[in-house]
């Protein structure tokens, strides 16, 4: 590999740092502590090295890995987006896909075209892989919520039924982790955590 | 898998929020503030599927990413080391062990046995994949110093060969980037923000 394909590599590098500083809404495990980007997308990745055996289907976990590690990293440009945000929508917006040309155009072409099809395939949800992967991004902030009292719900006033839809996505990578993410839902509303309307 | 390994999983997915709270000493890029072990394990995964064509030899770039997402989750227990620590050696120490018997014996047996030998091997420094994840643990507190015109270098008084002889991990990882590296120790001695001794 050529020397400026290496110094290409080490801009991009350097320039991702920055999603260290992109706060979430969502705070840490039993904290009132914001997480950040970069933070959420180590966990999502530990979480599907240790769930990936739940999966609907066999899936190829380094492709997962990937999607995971990079699927944030547009919102160095474009910002985070909350998940109950009634004015955004958190799928693709034109503001991401400007990110992901700029950000992931730092890398070699042929990396860069990886990359952005890397981050294209989570967001369109169409296959095994981004399917388990969304199932990752939507579990870590549901148990988040559930350590700090409610969490987002209570801050921001969300209803089960909301939280419920925006949940059944981890059906589509998991039934055995949905099962298991329903029925804490259930128990959240039981334990006055989550409001039912 | 029954639900009762799911449970586990579970639990050891919020234990491991704890990384997040372990300071390293290096700071962000061309920044004052610390960097967390979550940051860093997640920045050197995506060092690993940036750089992975820079390996010496072909590698298995999912067993790379699973050593370096897990490497640091013993500091949960047993505290980040200083890689120019003079009192205690940053290898596999018996606080560590211990650390990793606790934390990763949450997981189901199988699991436990697995992320337990993937972070011996990594400390073992023997395989392929085990030197080219320690090159990237080596790497980035390089140009992160670089960025913050010596950073931990001048911070702690360290000189050129201590530098140096640690930093020549990264060449069992690949020449290529160790060519770069060496380029930038001399660069940052001429510019003065490393000292000669």
């Amino acid at each position: 590999m050529q020397d400026n394909q290496l110094s290409q590599q080490i801009d991009f590098i350097k320039e991702i740092d920055k999603l260290k500083y992109i706060q979430r809404k969502t705070k840490l495990f039993n904290s009132d502590r914001n997480e950040n980007d970069a933070e959420h997308s180590w966990h999502l990745a530990m979480m599907a090295i240790v769930l990936s055996k739940h999966a609907n289907v066999p899936i190829n976990v380094l492709k997962v890995l990937k999607m995971l590690l990079i699927h944030d990293i547009v919102e160095i440009d474009a910002g985070d987006t909350f998940m109950y945000d009634t004015q955004k929508n958190h799928d693709n917006s034109d503001e991401e896909r400007i990110a992901a040309n700029r950000i992931f155009g730092m890398l070699p072409q042929d990396q860069a075209q990886e990359f952005i099809a890397i981050w294209e395939e989570f967001e369109e949800q169409k296959t095994d892989e981004a399917k388990f992967a969304r199932a990752m991004d939507r579990l870590e902030p549901l148990l988040q919520n559930v350590s700090n009292e409610g969490g987002t719900w209570r801050e921001f006033d969300v209803a089960f039924d909301k939280v419920y839809q925006k949940k059944q996505a981890i059906k589509h990578g998991s039934e055995s982790i949905w099962a298991y993410a329903e029925q804490l839902l259930h128990t959240s509303v039981e334990n006055g955590i989550l409001k039912m309307d």
